[in-house]
């Protein structure tokens, strides 16, 4: 095979160090506030039994599904019949196995089969690739992380307020300033179908509403009127779109009155005020935090709360979301758990802060020393040298050949190594050694004791 | 579906969150090593083409691939023909894709589609699962995860002592005591088999050899004579098992003698001098290190140095292991970048160190903080402590509804959260907390300052 035919899957990405070292800062400070809100880590197989996995997703979802052939002789248990009936009846047939398309799923089987041994209320945060057959396109891949955040098995409030707090540590730690966190609530959404006299129908809602952004408010309404909306809902809904606005408390406060009819309406008002109480007593700013009546999200099984966090002044927008779902674990048989998430979406987030130039020096390099030699002396002198740096767990290596200064140097530079250590006679003898910082071209003589005080 | 039916794919896991802290530990501890040693990190697509996978790890892991199904209608170009000719032809056409069974190949895959921008000598490390679709038994998966350091691009022994110096490191690090790091050189496994007028059949005697530990000097011997070895040749080598003997300076001394009339073994001898040389040089600790002549590993693309670390005293044994290998791109059609690497076995680290009960409590909790109220005017308050703790980035929770002190209390026992907090009305005027230590059962009141201070 030569190296021009080489390549990776369509959708799939390798990623070099650089990228690497980025893409650890954006999930150790995703982690690492996920631990400092009591969350505790859990991991499930890449693999599933097609059957935890199909019908979760809707029919499109089950397509896009990467499916696992079976090992061995996968035909030997196939009819002449099932390969006529076609490529979908025999998918069945041949692939048990399918991979993981969300983190979601995978953890209401665990909660299920495990529910005897979990303490609920349960807070689990899960960092793992999934994988969709999707069309790849900026910003979409076929196999992406998901970092995502649950507690199920309480219905308290104070989770959405915490996930909204959550939300403001992650992206502070990431320097990232210009954002805002949408709140909606699947109840005042349902509240405003029963105000149309459209009552159960606001899935169909919610699915034309979500386009809001992306569409505007003509062709959503054209869009419910295919739906089989009449034009008099439409004429109940108006004021949703056009007399919802200024502050939270004056959008809910309109709600009030205009979902006064409406019992489901009312609790979900009453729910966001709630929240946005809590969120003040854990001393969150506000600022970024917008109530938004129009955010519906598309995935039908949220019951209460919709979140989503917005990058502003990038083209890319929606960097997270979640909210909570009464029904996760009904599907394998333990109805009742109530739930509420969140999901990061890393790359999304890693090509918010590339585009705003938020990766610092500081991100990019581990502070790491390259100790330079002349010889064979000095090289092997150079090792204890190296020796005394890493008991002092400091990051370093030695060029590993015999080579010019010249070459060790460009070495260094090339990988973005800030510190040189030379190692030559005049050094061994003297036991002071030239450091030189790399950026600024600065060089300073020292010993191995004052060497490591610097650079610690 | 129902609770009863649910499962995951055989030989494959979930890791609740004690196991994951656990896991979490030997993972970090593995990668800052690497870091500390100059290693950078890489990650590679779950999914490579199949023709990057098949052909390089021979034909029983070919069938251990994992192949995925194409999307779509993946029969849309198979012929009836095709199918006839069973599932051997079939795979070809209905998977492009498989799962990646190891990381040396896609890192081969990596380093000679982006030669021209990487810098030589390329130190990389990569943690990330593997699949192979082996018969699942105690400390063998389906799914698992390699930790892998790699240098290609120098053929300088000072990294074969360096990783010598990262194993050590690494195991320190875990409190692991008790382990052997034992090395060999294939070049002295070719001197052999040219002293036994066996040229060139090397690789037939490393595969017999890699047997030893397990089924004994007899049964290898037998198997070197089915393998058409004869008793004149494998009298020659009797020496190997029978005379070498005592420190690793005697054994060397021995082999010089035995293989003075091959140049490839006296080559293999001088490398191990050189290595245990940087050894001492580095500070090394040389009394795990033990030069053993007849360890091969079975895999015959070793060229140079073969590492491998053994737990002690436990039965599972092999932890880890690497060795040097001169051609890793050249399947790829990129000759002459030579390359030396290893790669620890976590889940066997994982087992060893549970066995020895190494897993201590420091390892088993992050720190952490429960605060407990009695109503909602106790609640509201704690939901300030609780801005305060984790502002201080103290991991702390609060339990999420009202619900009777017991309740709280014998939440956080469960979760083996170590430190509990009161806030009642008490509490609330006089802003002194009571901080419970659950594992001493003792308590204190004190200021949030105080608290902090005490926690930190």
């Amino acid at each position: 095979m030569s190296a021009q035919q080489l390549g990776i899957p369509k959708g799939t990405r390798d990623f070099n160090p650089e990228q690497m070292v980025r893409r650890k800062h954006i999930f150790s400070t995703i982690e690492k506030v996920f631990i400092k809100y009591g969350y505790q880590p859990l991991e499930t197989p890449s693999m599933e039994n097609l059957s935890t996995l199909t019908g979760k997703y809707g029919e499109e979802g089950d397509q896009l599904l990467y499916k696992i052939l079976n090992s061995g002789d996968f035909l030997d248990k196939v009819t002449p019949e099932e390969i006529h009936q076609g490529y979908k009846t025999l998918t069945g047939k041949v692939a048990g196995k399918g991979l993981r398309y969300d983190l979601t799923v995978p953890f209401a089987r665990y909660v299920v089969m495990n529910h005897h041994e979990i303490t609920f209320p349960f807070k689990r945060y899960q960092l793992q690739p999934v994988w969709r057959a999707d069309r790849p396109q900026k910003g979409r891949y076929r196999e992406f992380y998901q970092c995502d955040a649950d507690v199920v098995g309480t219905d308290s409030l104070i989770c959405e307020a915490e996930i909204v707090a959550m939300i403001q540590d992650v992206l502070d730690n990431l320097l990232l300033k210009d954002y805002t966190i949408k709140i909606n609530n699947r109840k005042i959404l349902s509240g405003i179908t029963e105000i149309m006299d459209a009552h159960g129908r606001e899935n169909d809602f919610c699915v034309a509403v979500d386009k809001l952004d992306k569409i505007g408010l003509g062709k959503v309404l054209e869009e419910l009127e295919q739906r089989g909306f009449s034009k008099e809902s439409l004429a109940r809904a108006m004021p949703i779109f056009e007399q919802v606005n200024g502050s939270n408390g004056e959008k809910l406060k309109f709600l009030e009155s205009y979902l006064n009819r409406s019992e489901s309406g009312i609790n979900g008002v009453r729910e966001i005020r709630q929240i946005l109480d809590f969120v003040k007593d854990l001393d969150v700013d506000e600022s970024h935090l917008e109530f938004d009546v129009t955010l519906a999200r598309g995935l039908t099984y949220y019951t209460g709360a919709i979140i989503e966090v917005k990058a502003e002044g990038v083209q890319i927008g929606s960097i997270g979301g979640g909210g909570r779902y009464d029904n996760l674990t009904g599907v394998f048989g333990l109805p009742g758990i109530s739930g509420v998430g969140f999901s990061f979406g890393v790359d999304r987030i890693y090509d918010v802060m590339d585009e705003l130039k938020l990766f610092t020096n500081q991100v990019d390099v581990n502070k790491k020393v390259l100790v330079v030699h002349f010889d064979e002396t000095s090289f092997r002198h150079g090792l204890s040298v190296l020796a005394e740096l890493r008991r002092e767990d400091i990051p370093s290596e030695i060029y590993p050949e015999q080579a010019k200064l010249k070459k060790q140097l460009n070495y260094a530079n090339k990988k973005g190594i800030p510190f040189v250590i030379l190692v030559g006679s005049e050094e061994i003898r003297s036991e002071k050694y030239p450091l030189k910082d790399m950026t600024k071209g600065e060089q300073q003589h020292l010993s191995i004791h004052e060497i490591v005080s610097t650079l610690k």
